[in-house]
């Protein structure tokens, strides 16, 4: 099977050929060139692994792109048929499952309802069984896949254990590892949900061949990502870039952190969404308060331009601290494109040390609005396994 | 000469010589098992590079350690005759002067006394008289430095220009390789001063070994550094780790930087001696602020400990965005030892967002306070040089 021969050289050795693998699985179709950055390896010794690789089906040339003057550009890319992946996102009301191919085409993205306050072996069976489905579906046998992915909502130690702050309560310090390593029949990667979020906009969207960005959440709750050099930095303890959780106000409100006046008490849009309520008297939710906005509610586009105001002083903070090139905004807020980008920049460049007024055009942050504001998640989470990225079984 | 032959290996080639020369430049005095992990090369690679420079004599065994059981371990370092390295700090109103050799004995260290806003025209040609008297004394020529630091009390850009935001505001906008590129006669390296004394503290300090931590310097004003994976961040424009314009109240005393409420306008030891002026009507140093601080000030004590408290939240705040192993204290308040230290790290307990008393013991963040509280900007801009870091002529 051309999984079997994939599957070590993803996760093995120090090969040419398997250096060229990750590169591959990571970037989707590249060239040769590219190749050579990403790998460091001579254009000689890449053209012979290539050559090995595609004489041996692993690797296939997609395309040739003509750059005008001279020679086409060949560009090469995993085969598809040679390996899949899955993805999966823990939600609080669903789980979401997307299975991708190593050539970065997603297969199959659907989600499947479940009951609040669901416990890990409740999540374990759902996942084991409808992930058997889709592949059976899709012509293959889970066990085939090279890896699944899961994206939680909460910091995720190194080792795989649930940190305080998860948005299910009842998976404070769970070991994923134990839960899910042997149930799955395939290797399991885990990171939290912003994290995943990041590869997502690497892999395919917002962020591609760019290797350092801030990537910044607003939804329901807050979260963020930092990538340096292509990582994601996951800090120490695994709870690096928890953005929603900069203390801005140290006497405001009580946060389900435990802290006060986190930015998630002020611009999480929980938070909106209660002072819609409390006004109004009636429950809305974040899609319908989105739509309602963009069509012109009043109050509703105050709240949101409110919240960018202070989203992005907490961005002018990051400025200073980090300066990254680029911001990604992501999250259902952004689905309001102007109404929150425009404020939250004015507010950026007010609070950060380095005005884009006063720099050369070069050396000005951009700003970008993800590509994927509904399942950004769900395919980070498969992007985990092609990054090979925070394996934990 | 030996520098001839050793500045080649220190700027240029990959050859296994080149590497293990430059780690230890980076590292000092080494064994073979660091050098294995610092440069990746296999054992017998580096052991045969390491005859040939031996040979060669461009390193020496400086010691053998016994390890209680078995064999003694033997470091390594470059040969001291083989190069000196020289650091220069652009202060307010001296310019201190350091040179070390390569096995990292500091040789010479002064300070000179210099107008305040001298010109870097002013700068250029005290450096070059006094270097050149400095390296005569020592029996060399300057022309034989492989390089010499500067450390600049401003964000720094990639090509050496100063940015906005330096104690030296006749300096903004400095291209500092066209000052100081033609005049001295060998490579030049510039950064900012937290940078450079991050750089100190990993070659010298209270970080060497750690890979990742954040130094922030509370002085009369406050800077800092972002240290991953061993090199020193310094964001897209050079403006990285600038924590002391973190802005805490978007409302609050305006800064020099142009923001409002920065942590420097709350934190900084230049507040601090306003705030006393102000109540006893005379000016006070701050080394003299500091000393009657220790000595039991009732007010200086009560400004230390409220400066503490305001650090500590920032440090929260970088703990949640960062999450680093290690936070290194340093500058002037962190003389004060545990009168600062103390608050500061119950400030940073109370806003950051993982807690160390819900961490297991090996993944809380700690605390050191810098080694060099005096000198440690002056020996950062040497070790840009045997780092070879931030070259910008």
């Amino acid at each position: 099977m051309l999984s079997d021969r994939l599957r070590p050289l993803l996760t093995g050795t120090e090969l040419p050929a398997a250096k060229i693998v990750r590169a591959m699985s990571a970037a989707g179709a590249t060239t040769a060139a590219d190749l050579n950055k990403a790998t460091g390896l001579a254009r000689s010794t890449i053209s012979q692994a290539l050559a090995e690789l595609r004489d041996g089906d692993l690797i296939v040339e997609i395309e040739t792109r003509s750059t005008g003057m001279g020679r086409p550009t060949m560009l090469f890319t995993l085969n598809p048929q040679a390996g899949r992946c899955a993805g999966v996102l823990l939600g609080l009301d669903e789980i979401r499952i997307a299975v991708c191919d190593t050539a970065h085409a997603v297969l199959s993205d659907r989600s499947i309802p479940i009951a609040r306050d669901y416990t890990p072996a409740d999540a374990c069976a759902v996942i084991a069984a409808e992930l058997s489905s889709d592949c059976r579906r899709l012509g293959f046998e889970v066990g085939e896949l090279l890896g699944v992915g899961l994206a939680v909502s909460a910091p995720i130690s190194p080792a795989g254990v649930v940190l305080a702050g998860s948005i299910l309560p009842t998976w404070d310090g769970v070991d994923l590892a134990s839960v899910f390593g042997s149930n799955l029949h395939c290797p399991v990667h885990a990171d939290n949900e912003s994290n995943c979020g990041a590869l997502a906009e690497m892999t395919w969207g917002a962020a591609i061949g760019e290797p350092d960005f801030v990537l910044i959440k607003f939804d329901l709750g807050i979260g963020g990502a930092i990538v340096v050099n292509g990582g994601v930095q996951r800090g120490f303890n695994g709870s690096a870039a928890e953005f929603g959780h900069l203390t801005l106000d140290p006497r405001g409100a009580l946060c389900r952190c435990g802290n006060r006046g986190c930015l998630e008490t002020m611009a999480g849009a929980t938070q909106l969404l209660k002072l819609a309520r409390d006004t109004t008297g009636h429950d809305v939710s974040l899609d319908s308060f989105i739509c309602e906005a963009i069509e012109g509610h009043v109050g509703y586009r105050r709240l949101i331009e409110d919240a960018a105001a202070i989203g992005g002083w907490c961005l002018g903070l990051i400025g200073t601290a980090l300066n990254p090139p680029l911001f990604v905004i992501a999250g259902g807020l952004a689905r309001t494109n102007e109404l929150f980008l425009d404020r939250l920049v004015q507010s950026y460049e007010r609070h950060t040390l380095c005005k884009s007024a006063l720099l050369p055009e070069g050396q000005r942050a951009r700003f970008a609005v993800g590509r994927f504001l509904a399942n950004d998640t769900v395919l980070g989470a498969v992007a985990l396994v092609l990054h090979q990225q925070s394996r934990i079984a």
